[in-house]
C-alpha cells in the first residue's frame, strides 16, 4: 500500500526489457547512439512535430531547468504558480541554470488563471533595467495538486504569454496522465496551443530515469546542448537513457502505463468518497487529496501504508479530518487499493 | 574492434542482474532506499572509512563539479593539469558549479610533478584580494593519457597540497583500473596519502551511468547534497544508481573488470611493440596512446575499427607514423585484440 | 520642485569639501587610504561597535548584494518584504551575487509583520533539499513606502529570526532618515536588536555614491571582501569613497540631512493633509504617497513639478483623486514646497 | 617620489571642476542626466562612430568583466595573455560577470602573437559539446607590461579573430597612454581594426572613478544595461560619473595628462638608462620595468620612495641587480623624477 509518490514505484517491463536488448556489443557515446535516433524520430511522430529538437536528460529537475534556462536570460524571470515544482521542490535549480533569474509567483493555487497570469505579467512591465526582463511562463500539467487544464483553460494561458511575446513552457513530468485524462493529442496538449517546450516526463510514468526536452523550435538546439553538457547531464553511456525512451514509446506502453495509473486513482478515489472523504482538490489523474478521519489514517499507518500526511498529523482527535496526499503509478494495484479502502472504513 | 573508449561498452552483467533484482515493489525515493545504505556500508568498507559521506551521481563531470564545488569559493581557483578532464571535457561544468571559480593550469602534461605544482601555487600567493585564493588541488589517476601515478608520486603532490593547507581532490574515473594497477587498496591510494574527496567511477568500468563521490570528512555532507539536488543531480527513483553501485562492488565484480580492461590493453599494446609500433606515452592501465604507419591505419579503418586517430590523419603518405587512442574496457575480447593486431602488422 | 527622489539631488557641500580636500598628492589604492582608516573607526564609533567590519562601495544595491551574499549560500532563500528594493529594483543582483539564492516573499505590504515572517519561515521547513535551506532575514528601514519601524517592531522581526537561528539584515539606504525620525542611537536600531549587517547609505542623503556595509561580527571579512572585489566593487583610488563617507560622518552633518529630509517632507505632507489630500501610507520619514485630485496633478505637472504618478494618470476626471509618491531629500527648499502645495489648492 | 601605480594619483583639476559645476539642483538619475547625452556624443566624436552604445561603470574590472559578458556565453571561453589583468588581478570577475565561462591563456608574454594566437584558438576547436565554445578576444593596450602594440601588431591579432570569426575586446585601462604613444586617432586603434568594444579608462589617467564601455555595434546595448543593473553597477546619482568624464574629455584634457604621464616615464627611463640600469620589458608608455644595484633601492626605500619590487628584494649582496616596476601617472614632477635619479645613481 505504497501511495506516496509515483517516483517511488518499479520500471516497467517493457523499459527493463529495452535496456537489456541495448546492452550489447559497444555504441557511440554522447547521444550519438543509434536508439536516440530512434527515440528523436519517434518523439517527433508522437508530437507531429517533424522538427523538434528532442534531447534526453535523467531527471526531471533537469529538464525543467535546462529547458528554462535556454528561454530566461540571467536577467529574467519566469512566472510559474506559486506551488511549481520548479519553486517548492527543485532547491533553486532554475535559479542556478539560468544564472540568477527570478521565479515570478502568480497569485492562486496549483491552477494558474489567465486574469492572474495578465495581471503579474504586467505588473512587471514599467521598472526599465530596475526589475527582471519579462521571461517564460511555465506551466504545470498535470498541476501539483492533480489538477488537469483542460485545452481551453491552457490556450487562455498561452494567449496571455503570447500576448505579451513570451515564451511558454510546459512541466510535463505527468505528461502521459495529463495527456489520457484529456484524451488528445500530444499536438493538441503543446505546439497547437502555443507551448514552445516541453519537459516530457517519463520516470514517475515507469522509466528508470529519463525525461525529453523537446523544443519545437529547433534553433535553440545547440545551446541546449552546451547548457546540458555544462550542467553534467550528458551522459557518455546515454544509449541506456535511449533505450529507457525507446521502451517507453514503443505502441502505446506510455499511454497504458498511465492509464493505469489513473484508472487506480480514480478507484481509489471513488472509494474514497463511497467512504465519506473529502476532496481538498478535484483528483483529475492520477493524484489524490483527500480528507478522513485520523482514526482511519492511524488504521492506514499501523498497516503500514505509505503517503504524506498533507494537513494535519497523527496526533489528535480520532474523528478530526486530516488531509493527505495519495499517488498512484502505473503499478499500483486494486488489491492494495481496496486494503486501503477497507482500512479507510475501518 | 571498438576501442574509441570505455565508455562506449555495455553493462556488466552483474550490474544489469542487480538493477533487474531491485525492480520489485516501491522504493524510498531520493537516496533513501535501502540499496543505498549497503552501498554507503561497502563503500566504507572498500575504503577503510567508516565515517567517509558517500553520496551517487549519475555522470562523471558532475562527480567531479559537485565535488569541487564544496571544494573551492567562487573567489578561488582549482589547480589541475592542462590536460585535465575538469579543464578540457566537462564544457566549463567546474566553474559553474562552483559559481565561477577558476582553473589555474599547472604546467606539464598529463602527469603533474610536485615541483611544478608547487611553483604553481605559490605564484597565486601575493595578490591579496585582486588574485583567487588557492583552493583544491585536483589530481586525475588513471592520467587523461593512461598513466598510473605511483604512490610515492601520488604522496609528493599531495604533500605539496598540504604544505599549502589545500584540500585534495583525486579524479578517478578509471579509479579501478589505477588500482589494479598498483596493486594497492583504496585506502593507500586516497585517504592514506592525504586525499580529501574523490570522484569514484563506474560508468567507465562496466556501470550504465553511477559515480561515487567519497569525502572522507563528513562535515561537507549536507551542503553537497544540497548542492546536488539544486544541480538536478538526485535521482527520485535513486535507488537504480543504488542497484548499479551495488552490483559493481559486489565481491571482486569491480577490480575483475578492471583487470579484465587492464589485461586487454596489455596484450593490445604487447601486440603493438612487437609489430614496431610507438608510444606516446607508457601505457600503464587501459589506454595507448601508439603510433604505427599510416597504411596500418588505413586497413583498419577500412576493417570498421573505432578508435581515435591523435595525431595525424588518414590522409598523406602510406609510411608516414600517425598516432592514435586506443581503450579498452571490461569487454574486450582477445579476439577483436587479435584481429585488431594482424590489421596493423598488415 | 523636484519630489521624485532623494537619488537624485545634489552632493552636501561637506562632502565636496571632503573630496577636494583628499584631491592631493598620492594615496595607497584599494581601501588601503589613510582616510579610510579614519571612517572605519569612525563607523565603529557611531555604532558603538569596536570590532564591527567596515566596507565601502558606491551603489546600494551593490551593499544589499554583497552583504546578503555573505549570509545566504547559493542553495538557500532571503525572506524580505514583496515590495522589498532587493526584490523589485535591483534587476536580480542578489540572485546573481549569492549566485543564484532565492528571496522569498512574506506576504503583505512594505511593513513585515512577526506573523506572517514567522509563517513564511516555518513553511520553508519541511522539504528538506528539495528547497532551499532557510536564510536571512532582510528588513528595510525607512520600509519603500515611506514608514519607519519602530524599536519595538524591528525587535520582534529580529525575534522571530532569532527563533530559526537565522542571519538579519537591514537595508538602510536611508538609515540616517530612520534614525533621526525614531531618535535612538545607530545601536539602538542594529546590533542592539539582533541585526548582524547594515547597508548603511549614504547617496540618498547627501553623498554622491557610497555606502558602508557594516558587520558586526568581522568573521566575515575576508570573504566580503573577495567578494566586493570579484564584483568588480573595489575602488582603485578608493580614498574618494573613504572622503565622501568621512566628510557625510563629520559631526552631525549626516544626521542634519536627515532631519532637513524629514522636516521637508513633515512641511509637505502636512500642508497635503490641510489641503485635503489622502495618504496610501503614513510618512514617517522623508517620502509621502499621497492621492489627490487629477486637476492639482495636472497643475503641478505644467509647472513642472517632477514626481511618480503611483495610482491612476494624468488622463481622466478632473476631480477623481491620482496617487503619488513625493521623496524629500537634504536639499529640499521651503519655497519649492510652498509652491507646490499652492499649485494643489489651485 | 609614488611610481607605484597610476590608481593612486590625484584626480585632474578638470574633473574635480567638473563634478563641482554638476553639484547644483537636482537631475534625473540612472544614467538619463543630461551630462551624459553630452558624454555619448563625445565619445562618439572622438572615436568618429556616430552609432556606438557608450556606458559608464566606476571600475576598470567592472568595464571589463561586463564588456566581455555580452561577448561570451556561459559555456565558451574567452582568449587572453597569461599576465592580462582581467585574468590575473580582478579576483575571478569575469568568469562571475560571464556566469562561469573559461580564459583560456595564450602562451607567451605580455604581446600576444598571432601565431601563439591562432593556435590556441585552433586548440579549441574540435571538442565539439565537450570544450568551452570560442568566445572573444581580449587584448590589452598599454599591455600589462608596458609595451604598446603597434597598429599593424593589433591588426594582426584582430585579423586571426576575424578568421574565426571571434569578436575582439580592448582593454584600454590605458587607452590613451597608448594613443598617444602611437599618434593615432581612437578611429585607427579601434573599430577600424575590427575591435567590437573597448574599456576606455578614465580613473588611471586622472579621473576619480570612472570608464567608459564602448561598443561598436549598439545591438548589445539593452542587455549592457541589464547586466550593468544587475551587477550593481548603475549610478543613481550618475551625473557624477558623467561629469568626470565629460571634464575628462574636454578638448585635450585627457590627450595631455595621458602626454604627461607618458614624458615622465620617458624621462624617469632615460635617466635610469644613463644611469646603466636595465629593462624587462621596453617601457613605451608609461610604465617601466627596470633592474639595478639593490643598493640603490636601498637608497630609494630609505628616501620613502614608494613602487614595487617586481623580481627580488631589498635583502643580499648590494650590487646585485634588483627589478622594479615604476608607474607615472599624469601629476608626476620632473622634481621628484630628478631626486629619484639622483638616488638611483646614489
Amino acid at each position: 500500500m505504497y501511495f506516496a509518490s509515483d517516483n517511488s514505484g518499479p520500471v516497467l517491463p517493457e523499459v527493463m526489457t529495452a535496456l537489456a536488448d541495448a546492452n550489447t556489443g559497444y555504441a557511440m557515446p554522447y547521444g550519438a547512439d543509434p536508439i536516440m535516433e530512434q527515440v528523436r524520430a519517434r518523439v517527433r511522430e508522437i508530437f507531429e512535430a517533424p522538427e523538434a529538437a528532442v534531447y534526453l536528460v535523467s531527471t526531471g529537475t533537469a529538464a525543467n531547468s535546462l529547458a528554462l534556462a535556454t528561454l530566461v536570460p540571467p536577467y529574467g524571470t519566469v512566472f510559474c504558480s506559486p506551488v511549481a515544482h520548479i519553486h517548492e521542490d527543485e532547491c533553486n535549480a532554475p535559479e542556478f541554470y539560468s544564472g540568477g533569474a527570478k521565479l515570478t509567483l502568480v497569485p492562486g493555487g496549483d491552477r494558474m488563471t489567465p486574469d492572474s497570469l495578465r495581471a503579474t505579467i504586467a505588473k512587471e512591465e514599467t521598472r526599465g533595467v530596475h526589475g527582471p526582463v519579462r521571461g517564460p511562463v511555465s506551466i504545470t500539467q498535470v498541476t501539483e495538486r492533480g489538477g488537469v487544464y483542460s485545452l481551453d483553460e491552457l490556450s487562455a494561458l498561452t494567449a496571455v504569454a503570447k500576448d505579451f511575446g513570451l515564451p511558454v513552457h510546459l512541466d510535463g513530468a505527468r505528461f502521459a496522465n495529463a495527456l489520457v485524462a484529456l484524451g488528445c493529442t500530444p499536438a493538441e496538449m503543446t505546439w497547437k496551443l502555443g507551448v514552445d517546450a516541453v519537459s516530457f516526463g517519463g520516470t514517475k510514468n515507469g522509466c528508470m530515469g529519463v525525461e525529453a526536452v523537446v523544443f519545437f523550435d529547433p534553433a535553440r538546439a545547440q545551446e541546449f546542448e552546451l547548457r546540458r553538457k555544462r550542467g553534467a547531464h550528458l551522459f557518455s553511456k546515454h544509449r541506456y537513457l535511449s533505450a529507457q525512451m525507446a521502451g517507453y514509446l514503443t505502441g502505446n506502453v506510455w499511454l497504458d502505463a498511465a492509464r493505469r495509473a489513473n484508472a487506480a486513482c480514480t478507484r481509489l478515489a471513488d472509494g474514497l468518497r463511497a467512504a465519506g472523504a473529502g476532496f481538498l482538490h478535484e483528483p483529475q489523474a492520477n493524484m489524490i487529496f483527500a480528507t478522513f478521519p485520523r482514526a482511519a489514517h492511524r488504521r492506514l499507518h499501523e498497516a503500514g501504508a505509505r503517503y504524506y500526511l498533507w494537513d494535519g498529523t497523527l496526533d489528535g482527535a480520532d474523528d478530526e479530518a486530516v488531509g493527505c496526499r495519495l499517488v498512484c503509478d502505473w503499478s499500483a494495484t486494486e488489491a492494495n487499493i481496496d486494503r486501503f479502502l477497507e482500512l479507510v472504513r475501518g
